[in-house]
């Protein structure tokens, strides 16, 4: 149907004649001629159609947006150079028009943002355009870099189910009910984490999929009810076997897709010195600030909040300086104490230091002059700042003053350009859970710990460190992973102190505990998020512009309806039927 | 943990120390010196312990089968050449073997066949073996090599939602219960079908996908509840833009996949021809018998079954002659008649020719001597032969004689050997379901009408062709496509012919009728069966060879136990609950 793609006419092609086929981009009637942006994926040619041409002509002076066509012409050089679009030197002298489908006046037009919703609505119109045209290729590009990358390395592409068993990893299975087998549900997986283990065991050595993984929770802005993720599993290594590996893979491809050099190696922190310095186990490392402990300083200080959480062994009392945020508005400084309180905190302390060096802090009156200026000096208060003070439990205490560090690093345009991945390694085995009054996984139940020993792992589970590790690039994880489990009275002894009693171990992952028992390899591995490292590529905050086809944060697709209502019988089928008292809600 | 794989040990690291790690294929004692055959997923290399290193040979004499081990040691060449390996030229001296996990007495071992449900529940196990490991490459390099194709040409692999909407194609849909909105429904898709034609209508012009695919059918043999398809769609092409594209795709991944050269082009047969001929839409050309019509012959024959057919425009009668099938016993013949029996024949009449000319014939009765001669003179039936033949309506009995001619093609070891494709194209666009008393498609029902004109198509549906076309290899359809309806007025009578009311297409299909309005190119594609590929190149007859974890007939994975049991709060949580009467049954 066509010769050559529009936006690939060039000069080479002057004199030949080409057929085109694609969008009416615009029509114009100039003075008698009429002009005709034609584009495809490639891009947008001029096609000009001149009235003497008449049949044409009448075609071209009918033309509405978006009408599909195929031209054929003359390339012809171009009087009028445009420098903006790769075919500007040139345009098309139709000879004939075919027009293969009209299309009806449209919802909204490529130079118009109607709002996500009608965007969602009409995908396919919103795809058009080139913006999102670059985003999605971005991604095409990302997760073809990563293949090759893989492909060429003798890692295996290994497809495991969708339509599994519940493996509650955390969060909430899609359950899907089996016709075959009244009664029971299949679940959809939240990753093929046991498959790949199992696919270890089964002797496969080097496994990577691109998988789609589903987690019904609730959704917030970089969240979906799927996701993508590029999946890894390595037979017979250690941590740096992997680590090494995949920071190869992340370096060579930031350099193919988007022309990034990344650091060579990646810094390397420890779970424990993130929280420390940056109040996160993700540290965006563009941001300068930084956190600075204080509980030294103010243990014997009159203010309870501060001394308490200076004596208390599991406590916390630290400071952030921002320079220059003296500045800030009393209800400024409630927006920080705001955003500190949606992250846990009880209250943010701050001292501000005007232009003159006068002290202006609450909380100054709890202690000895001298004491409060050795403070401000230990966190390198000067001029023109403000130092936030936060204290509570230790971890509580480090993710809200994490957050104001997050916050005013946007705030006072202090995160540097560029990109900053960097290791964190050392992660706590476990975490107390408050609510269950139990343990937690603070990667999941297969994460091998750090000391071989099960009986020093049940003695101290709360100090155990696993052998889990995050990729982090400017405060985002993009890969998690870690040395799993590989002998079978390890994984029953973490389920143990997990609350995972004996039976429901054996009910739920008793395949994997068999599978560990005949012949397992040491293996670890990682997953990456496919969804945001294309969203940090191509420099959107949202991974709804790089997944073709999203979801709302209400779990909707806007184009198709989905979900929608189904009939009875066809629930019947199934063998369930819709809760009555859902319905009344 | 290791310098070398176990499998690549050979000649040019002789002298060399190596550190290895793998699984103990068999530990031996022979003579005082122990002989391990350590396996990895590259392959065997002895491993020989003396009993002069007392402390690697006490735990090499303590290794049971599958025991994960790491072996340091020297290459070393051997005296007895061992041909059958591609390490068999070398040994490794071990000075230190660590044991890396024990493995429990094996509930199979390699060399068993202990059935397929304890394969299937030992997966891991299973897929040890070295076959099987093969098979799964053979289909990992299948995957690698289509997508470096395609890449290589431009094809930009755009991933499809799993969770969608309900779009009835022909089969059950899986649901999913939505948590978010109660009552209602997400479907995990057919195919990507309707996506894949919205991205056309976006503007992406190439667009592959390896998809996962569920179809909630009663499983036989060859089919899963979830399955891979190799998934394309081109914008802006005819018919033979996408066979010749695709055509020249698979030739050149059988050649590097299996070494495999495919006829350059494939042969091309209408759908009606491969009816007449071969009585089936997807003929195996290894097999050399055709259908031959007789109905000209046995018009007015007194045999009412044949002359009714005969004189039905919408009958037909055919005969099929096997060379040396007179061989067959009257039990045999019965066998085919049961045969035929399966694919609607309510009878099957046959004429057995001895070595000496005398036929044997039930139905020679009904013909005048001269005319029944004549009639096995027309299907070139010689002595010792047998024709079986076939009456009644056209597509049945074609078909029912179809299953005849494959059963005699294989009980007489007629197959040949080889790679047969072929095209099928010129498909009926309706099949007029009896049952149902309408029309259904014989695609689907965004496949365009080989007429452009709506009033023409409505006119005669029955007699209308279709713009699909079928990949056939050696009887299996390996690939399915069609040039799709572009325009929504042509959409909309072809769901209006299918009993599909405005209001129902509105509801299912409102968003492609809606996106076919806003400026639709022209636009096909097709999707090959990437898990019937893998069977026939890995050449086994079984797809489950080729999926790592694989469905049993009763949609059960007999790993991990799922469809299982889910606790009354988790469907609650989703708005459901199992019906009564479901559990009663």
């Amino acid at each position: 149907m066509r010769t050559h793609y529009c936006g690939l006419v060039d000069e080479t092609l002057i004199g030949q004649t080409v057929t085109l086929a694609g969008w009416t981009d615009v029509a114009r009637n100039l003075g008698g001629v009429c002009f005709i942006d034609l584009r495809d994926h490639e891009g947008i040619v001029q096609v000009t159609v001149e009235p003497d041409n008449a049949e044409a002509f009448a075609v071209a002076a009918s033309l509405g947006y978006e009408d599909v066509i195929q031209v054929e012409g003359v390339v012809r050089a171009r009087h009028a150079v445009n420098e903006k679009i790769r075919t500007g030197k040139v345009e098309v002298i139709a000879s004939r028009i075919t027009v293969l489908n009209k299309a009806a006046p449209l919802p909204f037009h490529a130079h118009e943002n109607p709002g996500e919703d009608i965007r969602l609505k009409y995908r396919y119109l919103d795809l058009r355009r080139p913006e999102m045209q670059r985003m999605q290729r971005t991604r095409i590009r990302l997760v073809q870099a990563l293949r090759r990358w893989l492909d060429a390395r003798g890692f295996q592409d290994i497809e495991t189910p969708i339509l599994t068993k519940a493996t509650p990893e955390g969060a909430r299975d899609f359950l899907v009910p089996a016709r075959m087998h009244p009664g029971e549900f299949y679940a959809l997986p939240q990753s093929p984490q046991l498959f790949k283990q199992i696919l270890m065991i089964a002797g496969f050595d080097r496994y990577y999929q691109v998988a789609r993984c589903f987690r019904d929770e609730a959704l917030r802005a970089d969240r979906q009810l799927e996701f993508t993720q590029l999946d890894m599993e390595f037979a017979f290594v250690r941590e740096r076997d992997v680590q090494d590996t995949v920071e190869a893979m992340i370096r060579d491809v930031f350099r193919e897709v988007i022309g990034v050099e990344l650091a060579d190696p990646f810094p390397r922190m420890t779970w424990a010195e993130a929280m420390r310095r940056y109040g996160s186990d993700k540290p965006d490392l563009r941001n300068p600030l930084e956190l600075v402990d204080v509980a030294e300083l103010v243990k014997d200080c009159g203010f309870a909040v501060f001394s308490g959480a200076a004596n208390d062994p599991k406590g916390r009392v630290v400071a952030l300086r921002i320079p220059g945020g003296a500045s800030l508005s009393r209800k400024q400084i409630d927006e920080y104490a705001a955003h500190a309180a949606k992250f846990g905190a009880k209250g943010l302390a701050y001292a501000r230091i005007d232009g003159n060096g006068a002290v202006n802090s609450p909380i100054a009156k709890f202690f000895a002059e001298d004491a409060f200026a050795a403070l401000l000096a230990h966190v390198g208060a000067d001029k023109g700042d403000i130092v936030f003070f936060g204290a509570g439990p230790y971890n509580r205490t480090s993710e809200f003053m994490g957050a104001v560090r997050l916050k005013a690093g946007r705030d006072f345009g202090l995160v540097e350009e560029g990109w900053r991945p960097l290791w964190v390694t050392d992660f706590p085995m476990f975490e107390w859970d408050e609510e269950e009054q139990r343990y937690v996984a603070l990667h999941h139940p297969f994460t091998a710990p750090a000391v071989d020993d099960i009986e020093q792992l049940r003695a101290d589970p709360a100090s155990a460190v696993s052998r889990g590790y995050d990729m982090v690039l400017n405060g985002n994880e993009i890969g998690g992973g870690s040395i799993r489990i590989h002998r079978p009275e390890m994984q029953s002894a973490v389920f143990e102190l997990l609350g995972i009693g004996a039976e429901e171990a054996q009910a739920k992952f008793g395949f994997l505990l068999d599978a560990l028992k005949y012949g397992a390899p040491p293996h670890g591995g990682i997953a990456f998020g496919i969804d945001r490292i294309a969203a940090l590529m191509a420099g959107t905050d949202s991974i709804r512009d790089v997944i073709p086809f999203p979801k709302t944060t209400t779990a909707q697709c806007l184009m198709t309806g989905a979900p929608s209502p189904v009939p009875d019988e066809q629930l019947a089928e199934v063998h369930v039927r819709v809760r009555e008292e859902s319905l009344q809600k």
